[in-house]
């Protein structure tokens, strides 16, 4: 994921910093050092420290990073999770690029764990969505493993979701699950998004392996749950069910109790607000 | 901005497209065409319409878009924002990260506009921060225009802000000025960060162009105003205040109604939520 | 698939041509048009159209290419396969690259077709491996399915796939298999490599949804499939089962015959020869 | 050299790794450390080194390489090439496209090493030619050196060869020699391409320094050494030939003695196939 | 700066090394090591050594770089400035590229030193234009400053300076400077370029905080600041006048005695010779 | 050459509008059309057009560029050399970036035509060095054509110039030249730089190609024209000689009336001042 890190963390950088921090540039001797701790300043799950450092050694290699926290730790307020030593021209410029990330990131798995908690520890899983910030896909998918939920696929390259528009295009969900199954690699599940029972049935019928259950009532889901375990009775079903659309915290408890497999939340990254944290200078 | 919104439209399809749609070149014939419309779901104030054309240009030039709306319109849930004509599968291709864009860009200018509204449409205007997210930097600030807000400095390199740690190195208010003054380019104005009243005191004795008030009271910030008028009365005073820190929907009002030139709100970018939109197939 | 294109063509033309084609800039007047013919100069399977022509656009967006076969036609010696026209100096600097694409490509759909016609039409596919050339990877993938082949995994990030390595860290395949279940995204299957019959029971009993048959004759192939069919009789098996390893033209027929339903091949784009292609000019 | 090595590097690894590799960050532990011995599987003659470390470099600069042969070195069949260290990720992560560069490279010098063998050490040069893999150019004009071949221009920019278009252009080989010498720099030799001993003779009188004879028969190619020895005769001749076009192991012997000064061999980037060379872990 | 002077080097690089040097390539052995220092040959103020050092470490980060001089230093002829050790083929490829940036920079401070120097030490500053080396803007700003000069705005995006298609565009100056109060961030101060005397009145009735007299005698200088002191009367004057326009160094201590605050000259950066420098080896 | 101009022109772009040019942004409508013409402002050599037609077309497509001159055409002050028509804003944001490489490069242009005529038209070449400016290469080695002069090699990798390093690296010039011969692409010929007559006899002996005689006095360089005519007599000389070092207006007549081929000067591109030129709005 490296890769991807530095290319966001240079765009970041390249937007706040530029050509220089002509505040620091014009006050601060350069080579004056620096010492800061990042703090949390809320409760929060912790998120996005890769980011924060690639963002530090990009401004100055000089810079030395410890950790006191790990990704995906459950953290109270006022808590240290790393201490900053280097330049202190370089901490001040880096210093918003890295907490932006870090605000973010852990505001998504902060959130995130609050829907894994909701969803009650049934057998559900919480899944998370495509509607990712642009150029934060990875770090934000990783956010949510971070707060305990689980990942969808990653993009387009790595997954078959046969949407209304491709079943149109083929005629049929058996057609088009067909022709995904003789023209995709053999390594990737077929998932089928359905509106109504009808569907579901001949998703089943055509041997997909996932069906998503689009915007369907906890007592729909029930039935839809009911009827893929009828379709492979006496055998354990066989086909996962995946509930999306519209879950709220209010609502992801009653979803979970369903039965399905999986349940997918745009909201976690979507309306994930950020959590707040700070750098105390020494 | 056209090459910054280049850079973060190739890298968000980079993560979400890749090497390719799976399901739609498994499924719909290339040479398929396809029409849809972006529609509005909710109340909003729209933003980041040229994100959401590079990202169609980048995936297909050949994909038609024609605007219904413009930025930083008004729009209530259910409008046409723009006709989209092309292949159906560089459509699809492209859908969710131009989505991804609009509903991010659309959701921070439509807070915007309840911030500015709540500011009563008093002098005081409503500013951003550099709390945006990486790589959206100059897209959130063009959104905050969008919904009546104006901008702050853009990054490190445009604006001077004196805080505690240059002050700190200075040795003082003055010195750390009269440093800024000395060195840097005469075209921009000197800002000072203050959290108490002494502290404005010696900003204004040094001359600064600007004070930002951290983190004070809508009172302490009526004595801040006080304070300055009677610095430079009889004549108007010359030196700008901007209140900063915590303010929320509630609070902007009596913050506004002190007689500070600008609010900054970092709420503008860091707690937005998406508002909702969609495309609508033919 | 467009930006990997764009990237390894810029790359290709950046060490070909460079700051310019010195011979052509000395000799040939800037505005001199040319026309030639691309041409097969041996019978072959196409591939490389995209990259052939995004050679020639990022020289010269003058040049117009008409297509005359598509890709995965089978072409004998002598067709003409496109018609260029535009600058002559155009078309002589892109000439070496765009053919360097077509008849590496070409030769990897050609070889990939002469395999799938060994494995004798029967049900089992002819998918590649990892073992592309650097930076072609997409491109050849694309290759291999023009000549009947199909894809395996794409990356690492596409599929898992569990090898001896992580089946020590885990312990055991069970072990390695439920991490991999619990933790990778629901949308992926799970292929485990075997060298053994007792591997293979035990892979089977762990659930996986595909097992790599590593290096085994045909004959213990064909205890593989007895085996596998035993483990889920009276229903129909379930685990794909795939044979690998040092697999020839001569061979892959016996393979096919033991009722593997896939058979990977490294030679596709390890050993595929170029074939032969040129400009002639007009 | 470096910077092309980094760039085709980051391309094969974005293409092969991209955001992870999701089986081990599933069930390896990311601390645990791993050794492997990098090791040939047949005979070869040895090169790519440099892209290889490269590619361990920037997936993680953790990992040691120990080298324990160099490029160019003949290594018999389970020779130890290299001992890695370092995180088992990352080696993991990395081991697929270092064995790629690896074993293309290797494959592109022990077949040059068999040209230069059947040219059977006469002073004829077995050259390469412009008929590389896009991407690849410079580590393949390496690996034939490292099989003792020589370098024929590296590229369109850093040589002169007039080919039929440029003769055409100009109006005869007298006019575009003399073109060329008017107009490149003079620190370029000028080489002209010619099918017959008429267009041989032109060359010579033109003054070109190399002459590139095409699809000549061994014994048209002595008549061509005759008569360029002729046209300078009494003094040497200065004007250097070389063969080229369809040379095979088979024909090349003949072709050497025929006094020609190079050979060009397609073949060496074209037909080479990969070696084998695998990672035995301890 | 860091990101754009890495930025820069490898574009100097990939055009003077690129694939490699040749000659060292073919004649040192690559195992040798080299030690040389860089000496100044003529007079000057040093400017240039982070290029410099980036150079070395993007050709080779093996190679130590010892400073004896720093940037803004007024060196004699024959001056030591730094001491290289390390690979001798390494130090030779990054030879050429490494002092082009050094003796160009140099070259400006060095100019620059003389301007300020001839604006005989009142208190106009010199400054910089927008006039600089395409890609090496932000260098030429610090070798100005090196040189005892000023910057003025860095680029576009920084500054405000309504020149006559702004007022021509609004209707007015007063229209043209309302419009930039209300739009551009509160950060910038807002310049106004006039011609005439008439004009400066208008800037100075909008409330201008900085007016560039352009192409005005020293006469005519003298006028306008004595208008702008009246217009302030009694209390200082607060709009900063900056000159500008065809400024030689016969004339530029002529209009620093007219009380201008700014003067402006191009020719710092567009007639600059390059001063000598030069690498002796040991 | 495209893309080395794109990727400079870029660089440029992004350090001189960056985000956007604020000025115009808060000033002039966005819809606004403007007309406006490039003119000389002094007499000159032209050159540059294409990096100033690369960087409208980079920050707007839809401005048009009507050539009225072409690259190395002699002009007078004053001439129209191109209309611009388009967006306003759009010419206003790329005309300093545009103005800059013209006016850079024309100066560039326009030096080595005094050059030229100061060599007096006999058959000595003047030709440019590796001393040009980082970014810049291939731009103004094009300059120095459009002024009349040659090129030397472009960079380190396309020729073979023997220095001091190189003979001491070797052991002897013999032994240098041999390796070179060895090891180099036959393609190039090979330099060899002396200091004194001594060394240019060893360097014919050796056979050297081309010959640089390093800061010689016009009476050393005839000596050294007439040592190399005996060393070749009866036969006409075939070392080409070139001199080199020091070389200015005032010396190069005497330089070019002793004989040598080529006169390389590096104040072709170290010493060039820019030539004036302007855009006139309509």
């Amino acid at each position: 994921m490296s890769r991807y890190v530095a290319d966001i963390v240079a765009l970041a950088l390249r937007e706040d910093v530029g050509p220089g921090d002509l505040t620091s540039r014009c006050i601060i001797p350069v080579e004056q050092a620096g010492r800061a701790r990042l703090r949390t300043r809320e409760a929060m799950v912790l998120s996005g420290l890769p980011a924060a450092v690639e963002t530090l050694r990009q401004v100055d290699r000089r810079i030395i990073f410890t950790h006191l926290a790990a990704e995906g730790d459950r953290l109270g307020p006022g808590i240290e999770v790393a201490r900053l030593e280097g330049p202190a021209v370089s901490i001040l410029a880096a210093e918003r690029v890295a907490l932006n990330f870090l605000m973010r990131l852990s505001g998504v798995a902060t959130l995130t764990a609050r829907y894994v908690e909701a969803a009650g520890g049934l057998s559900a899983a919480v899944v998370d969505t495509r509607k990712t910030t642009p150029g934060l896909r990875f770090l934000e998918k990783a956010a949510v493993r971070h707060g305990g939920g689980r990942n969808h696929r990653f993009a387009l390259y790595d997954g078959i979701l046969i949407k209304d528009n491709h079943i149109a295009a083929a005629g049929s969900i058996a057609l088009a699950v067909g022709r995904a199954r003789a023209a995709a690699p053999h390594t990737l599940k077929i998932e089928v998004e359905v509106d109504t029972l009808a569907q579901l049935g001949q998703a089943l019928a055509a041997g997909a392996d996932l069906v998503l259950l689009d915007n369907m009532s906890p007592d729909l889901l029930r039935e839809a749950v009911a009827l893929t375990e009828a379709f492979y009775a006496p055998t354990p079903r066989r086909t996962g069910l995946e509930a999306s659309g519209g879950i709220t915290l209010e609502t992801i408890g009653a979803v979970a109790r369903t039965g399905v497999d999986l349940i997918s939340v745009g909201a976690l990254t979507r309306s994930a607000p950020w959590v707040d944290m700070g750098l105390d200078w020494d």
